[in-house]
């Protein structure tokens, strides 16, 4: 099984979610131009052209963030239970996150005007308070076990703080928490960023 | 169980997926400055203030169009097959929607400066034409049966009309498909769109 992704992008709640369920993968990455860093036109491959995709070993193709998590726990029964509001709090999560979050980060990407990206910046404010919320004094966003919402709301968060959006101070623990996690720290280093 | 709306947002795809699956609903509907039809706070109810929310009988809340839709399809048994090709093809389909598609509409309700909205356009007019070229000939998104992707489509289809987003000809038997349909029908005549 093929991960494509970039350094730091959302692939790398991929990334690590597949570190934590024990799926076995290699890394592809993708060049400026839609190219893989094993020769292919990325385009052919997933005609969206985003990361990530995962490319299986029957050579099926799977794009978007949500349906990789959701693929990848169905496959090895770990970071999303089967039914309860465990699922279905941790799906609305990683939904909200994939939908309202990262899109509000998308002017910041491609240099948008200082109105609209003043508009992401007060909508991020409200959405990483809204998470904030839900994740009080948890361990994670929907309790005391990892699910899905957890690596993605890392990658989230480090977006925050590298485009200087302030958030609640309750992330502070949770952010360490994973950042000392070995899934987390073997995700970064193979993406160069350690 | 209660789904909240607005009259021809995204939670229509909720309310036709609601109808098709037989699942008994109630629809509660929301005003300007977030206030229930059923006189509650909706921001109580849900923080984040956005429709599709679904009320379960428990007065657990769920949120986000596509944790709602497999929620319903887990609880009924239908529009979303429990594994294989076509369920991962249904969730990533309704992932792009509701990431790429959806949020390139957002320029159009606020009103956005013309070269917001023009990247939108641009961006909504490759992404339809991924769509189209994953429905070709068949009668639905992935294949000949219904799953949750096609009445998501169908509302993005009805918001391309509505903005003068010009799709391909690939649609036209697809949304008369739907058109067509008995619980179409009865949640445009719910919502008063009829
Ligand atoms: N809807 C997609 C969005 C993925 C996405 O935007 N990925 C970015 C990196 S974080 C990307 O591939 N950008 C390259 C591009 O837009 O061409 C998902 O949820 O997976
Ligand atoms: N991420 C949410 C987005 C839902 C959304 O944007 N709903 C719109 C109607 S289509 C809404 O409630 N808008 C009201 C608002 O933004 O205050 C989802 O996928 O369900």
């Amino acid at each position: 099984m093929i991960l494509f992704y970039h350094p730091g992008a959302c692939s790398l709640a991929v990334h690590i979610a597949l570190i934590e369920t024990g799926m076995p993968y290699k890394l592809v990455s993708i060049t400026k131009d839609k190219r893989t860093s094993d020769g292919r036109d990325f385009l052919k491959i997933n005609p969206k052209g985003f990361v990530p995709t995962l490319e299986l070993d029957d050579e099926t193709v799977l794009g978007e963030a949500l349906a990789i998590l959701a693929y990848v726990c169905h496959r090895t029964g770990t970071l999303l239970p089967e039914d309860g509001r465990v699922r279905w709090q941790a799906l609305e999560a990683t939904s909200f996150m994939t939908t309202e979050v990262h899109g509000n980060f998308k002017p910041f990407w491609k240099n948008a005007p200082e109105p609209e990206k003043e508009n992401a910046r007060q909508a991020l404010v409200k959405h990483f308070d809204i998470l904030a919320g839900q994740l009080g004094n948890q361990a994670f966003l929907t309790g005391d076990r990892m699910t899905i919402a957890d690596p993605y709301l890392f990658v989230m968060l480090m977006w925050a703080s590298i485009h200087g959006i302030k958030v609640s101070e309750r992330f502070d623990a949770f952010f360490t928490r994973m950042n000392a996690l070995p899934s987390v720290a073997q995700a970064l280093a193979e993406e160069g960023l350690a």
